[in-house]
Parts: structure tokens; sequence; C-alpha cells
């Protein structure tokens, strides 16, 4: 495969925006709009490599941030990369670690930022070089440039250095990963990530330069940090209006079927968030009529499984009830079935929502989930 | 199957005193000497059914205490029974609840025990009749009488009243029990317990008496209780030289390698433990060069396997280096991978066991563990 076409992208059928993709790497090809399962520490929380491998995961993301610091990413690229370390044989994206970082309040230049551990205290700085080089050892096969994460809502003026330190960032970052890539020879991918907050003119300028500067795929990132769905549209639509048609784009910390069908509708193709993993292990089970809350005490007694209309669940196999019932006197196997279900479901409405564009009936797709979901 | 007969078992080869067995119910048949994990609250911690029937372990054991007081027998029973509530479609053993409520100090009479629950502190009454009753909704194939379980060491004058009792409860467990099934017509079994401490008059006396009133099988209990090993083979013994060649020997709470092979070696046919799931919990795992606590920081950057010389463990996938971290973080896959090694490597270790009694080799296999786990 060529390096100038890592990955390999072809969009098969669009419905509107709406776009279903073929995303090709050497060791794995996938359909899109995909969904990432986040696994922060080397494993998805409850979930093993091959409990992965039965969902048909095709793509998982691992947190830079915590991987650097535990076990190390000396240690894991002793190991042969994240791959050979968790077993897990498809895909890895990771992020650059620079979302984590931005909530540690660290200090940031233009050349990159310092940070206390949360681990140990410890002082670090990680430059968008030094991301580059982690993700290399880890042995991502799409690694983030580092970017400049900012909360919202923040200053106008706050926002806009975002931009500016995301832009020489990223040009440090794309640099050294050519570089490298020339050197060694290997076919992974870059993504480069277009900030700006809610503003569209800042929303504009920042995928004009990422997209300048040029990268193998290109993510929003700076959105769905607890703004509003509707806040998010708008400049999520001017980001993605700035991105090349024929790379994939990929929209950061999104996972809820609304607004996964939103960001679809504007033209993502992927996305990852710990949102149904996270509702798992709080009892939360997400089904074809909306999500339920299994700890409640009026499932105690039912004999049906989590969802009828979903007998492929991994967790069909027990009652409600007994799923109460596991939450109840605190077993862990609850969270695992309930991980293993959410993330069942949300790749079957993945899948669901990739043959609607084929066959021309997203927005159908997309009102009957904004009907349960929206 | 005549009910007379539950469950049928057959001594198929000896080996000293050690014994190969079948035993057969309507639901399964499994080989013995056999180890059965404990499912406390419906569940082996951190595993499911799908996940024991993997393992192909024959029987598991349900906690009568915490399921009568969470969910609640009524549930359960609701439900169809223990089988059908958790999925599981081989054997389950409860135990009669008496040995939990011995930990609570209750007030004990000649009829029964009066405890407060551990969830919330409500007062409760178990009769050896309840606790019949109690088991046979909760569907158990094997259950077992209710008994009087002092802890040790005890004086004396404790053992002796706790034998007494005994006796008196397991004839009125008996008895009911046996109208019972009469009446239902069901083949599930009843198992009745052998007390006296570490006194082997006492071990003869209640063995002779628990055999008179005449069970489906026979356990002793009172012992694993916290004594040294060397100190619980007299009485063990002394209790099984009281009972039938024909019916099968369960010693109550012992799951150590070196215990199993003792307690084997003397001719019991099956075991419970926590020992091996609990272990797996806190990081340990089994080997069949001993126990290794994997969250020691040795085995940061070690590339093998949990044990080399047993590739068809379930977490052979991983190596060391990755369960260490795993652990380190706190990822919940750990203790469920430790839990699904320490299971199949138990179930290994047994399945060699009735290998060398079927051989002729059991002497020199107990004198391998013994060297190992002695």
């Amino acid at each position: 495969m060529n390096a100038e076409e890592t990955p390999d992208f072809s969009v098969l059928a669009k419905d509107g925006l709406a776009r279903l993709g073929k995303l090709s790497m050497d060791r794995h090809a996938l359909d899109t709009p995909t969904f990432m399962p986040v696994g922060t520490r080397g494993a998805v929380r409850t979930l093993t490599a091959l409990d992965l491998e039965e969902l048909e995961a095709d793509i998982i993301l691992g947190n830079t941030y915590h991987l650097m610091l535990r076990p190390g990413v000396e240690v894991i690229q002793e190991k042969g990369g994240l791959h050979q370390f968790t077993g897990w044989n498809r895909l890895i994206l990771t992020d650059s670690g620079g979302y984590q970082i931005f909530s540690l309040e660290p200090d940031v230049d233009d050349k990159g930022a310092t940070f206390k551990s949360t681990y140990d205290g410890s002082l670090h700085r990680l430059t968008p070089q030094d991301a580059v080089d982690i993700q290399c050892g880890l042995g991502a096969d799409i690694q983030m440039a580092l970017d400049v994460c900012p909360p919202l809502p923040s200053e106008k003026s706050v926002i806009e250095t975002a931009v500016v330190r995301t832009k020489l960032w990223a040009e440090d970052a794309r640099k050294h990963f050519l570089f490298k890539r020339d050197k060694e020879g290997f076919s992974n991918a870059q993504f480069g990530i277009v900030q700006g907050g809610l503003d569209l003119t800042l929303r504009r300028i920042s995928g004009e330069q990422i997209v300048e500067i040029g990268f193998d795929g290109y993510a929003i990132g700076g959105l769905s940090v607890g703004e509003s769905r509707s806040e998010m549209i708008e400049p999520m639509d001017a980001s993605i209006r700035t991105l090349p048609a024929d790379r994939p784009r990929y929209f950061m910390g999104l996972g809820d079927p609304a607004g996964l069908v939103e960001a679809v509708n504007l033209g993502v193709d992927m996305f990852d968030c710990v949102w149904p993993t996270r509702l798992a292990r709080h009892g939360t089970a997400l089904t074809n009529t909306g999500r339920i809350n299994l700890g409640a005490a009026r499932y105690a007694r039912s004999d049906d499984p989590i969802d009828l209309s979903f007998p492929q669940s991994p967790a069909s196999h027990w009652s409600r009830g007994y799923l109460r019932h596991l939450l109840a006197v605190g077993e862990p196997a609850a969270a695992r079935l309930l991980t293993l279900h959410n993330l069942a479901w949300l790749f079957d409405m993945m899948r669901r929502m990739r043959e609607s564009i084929s066959t021309g009936t997203f927005q159908e797709f997309r009102k009957e989930i904004l009907d349960i979901w929206g």
C-alpha cells in the first residue's frame, strides 16, 4: 500500500451528505460509518481482545496519556506494540494524549505542554513530536496529531489561541511523522484535528489550516464536551465543510445514537466514546426502544431478555431479572454482560445505519433513531 | 431413575483408598473426584454460566443463605429454579445455609436457628425443614441437610452439643425431604453431614448417627475451617471410615491441591472451595510449579503466558506482563481471566488425579503435588 494513501479510503455510496465508506489498512479493512470502543488502559473495561473479536469490532481506541504512564510506552514497545501486548489483531487508533492533559490544567506554549501525572504527581512534558514518537512506539495503526483542546465554554481569546497553537503543533507533528514514515517505511496513518470551539469562523479557519498541512484523515475535536446537541451541529458542519471528500472524517468523543445519526447526516465516518461502556457499568442497557436501567426493582421478576427485539445480544441467554440480581448484589459479571450487550447493540445500530445509506433510506433511519433517542 | 439410588454412583477403580467414580443424575453425569466452584450469589464471581460450560465444569455450588436473602427463594422459584435463573444446565449443589449462619452467632435450639441477616439486620428463623423447602425451591440437584457447624477450636461440650443437634436436625431434614420426594416425585438428592470437630470419637459417633438415618450421599463438615492440614487428616479419616462405600463422599470447603490429594487419598469424591476463585481476584495464579502473584513488578516485562506448561489455559492468549498491567491499573478483565485460568488449571489437576487413580499411579501423583503444594 502506498503510504500516501494510508488508510486506503473510498466512499461507496452517499445518501445526502451521509457516506458509506470502506477504510482499508494492512491489518484490517472496515466499513464506515464505524464506532470505536474505548480501551483506555489497554483494555475496553471488563473485556478482552477476544471478546471484542467475537463482537466483530473493527477498530478500538487506546489512550496515549494513560498508556504512556502505565505501563509506559517503552514496556509496550518492547513487547512489540499494543496489538501484541493486548492480543488484539484488528485496528487501533490512539489519541494524542492531549484531551486528558487539558483536563489537568497544563502549562502550554507553542512547542508543547507540561503537566502533572494523575498517577503519582510527577512532572511530564509532551510535544507534538513526542506524541508522534509515543504513538509510533504503541504501534497505533492510526495516530492523532497533538492538539490544544480547550473546555467549553471558553473565552474567545482562549479558543483563538488554541486554534493558533493547534496549527503550530500540527505542523510539527506532521513534519516529524512524515520524516519517521519515510525513514522507517511503515504504513501507519496520522490524522489532524480541527479546533475552534463553537465559533463558526474559527472552525473554518482551523479546518483550512489543518487541511493545508495535509493529513491522512481529519478529526473534529473540541466538541461533544458538554455543550448541547443543537450547539454542536453548526460548528461540526463548519468543520466538515473544510475537509476533503476523499479522506476519512472522525468526530471525537461521540457515541449516543442521536448524536451519531446527526453527525453521519453531515458526513462523518468515524466515532469513539466511552458512553456505551460506561452506561453498561452503571447498569444501563441500550435497547431498540431506548435505554433502560436494569438496576431498577421493577425488573427483579422479569423473564424477558434485555431486548426481545435484539436476540443476537451476547446477553440474551439471561433474563432482565437475573441481570438485575447480579447488579443488586454487586456481581462483576453484570458489568461485563451489559458492556457486551451495549457494544453489540451499538454495532448493530451502525450496521443498520450503513445499510440505510446504501439503500437510500438514511433519512427514515435517522428519524426512527431521533424519535427514540433525540 | 429410582429415587432410592439418586444420585446413581459407581466406583469404577480404586488405588489404595482413592476412588475413581461416576456420579449420574437426570441432568448430567460426571467423573469423581470432582471439584465444585462456588457460585455464592447465583454466579461464580466474575463468570457466567456459559463461561463455566466452556470450562467444562460439571457441578457448581450455590449458597442457600445468600440466595434466600437476595433475590429470595420465591423469586428464583417463580423463575423455574436456579438452573433456569442462572442459565446453567449441569448440576447444582446447594449448601443448607448453616455454615454462613454459624458465623453470625445465631440462637440455636433442637429445632433450628434464629439469626440476623447481614444484608439488612432483619431477623430470620431457619429449621431443617425450612432448609429442605428452600433448597427444593432453588431446584438444587443435590441439597444438604442443615447441620450445626461450630468454629475450631471450640470447647468439647460445644462440639458434643453440635453433634447431638446435627443428628436431631438431620432426622427432621431427612424425614421432611423424603416426605416431599415421595409426594412430589422428584429425583433430587439430599446429603447428610458428619460433625465432631477434631475429636475422633465424636467423629465416629456423628458419622454412625448420620449413616443410620440414611442419606443419598455424605459430607464431612466442620473441618477446613482454619485448623492445620495435619490436624484435619485424622478427623477426616475417622469420619470417612463410618461412611458406606457405595455412596458419594463430599468434603466441604477444601480446594488447595495438597488438601485435595490428601482427602482423595482417604477416599473423598467431591470438593468445593472459594480458594481458586478468591486467589484469582487477588492476582494469584495457580501453575504447575506453584502459585505466583501476577501483581508483582517482576512480571511487568514478561512475555510468557501464566504457565508455559499449561497452554490450554483460557488466559494463554495473554502474557504475564499484560495481565500484570491489567492488575496494576485495576482493569476488571484481570480478575475474570485469572478466575478462568485458576479453575481451568484446577479442573485439569482433577483430571490428572482421576487418570492417576485409573492407571494405579495415584501415589506418584500425590507425591508430585505435595512436593509443590504441601
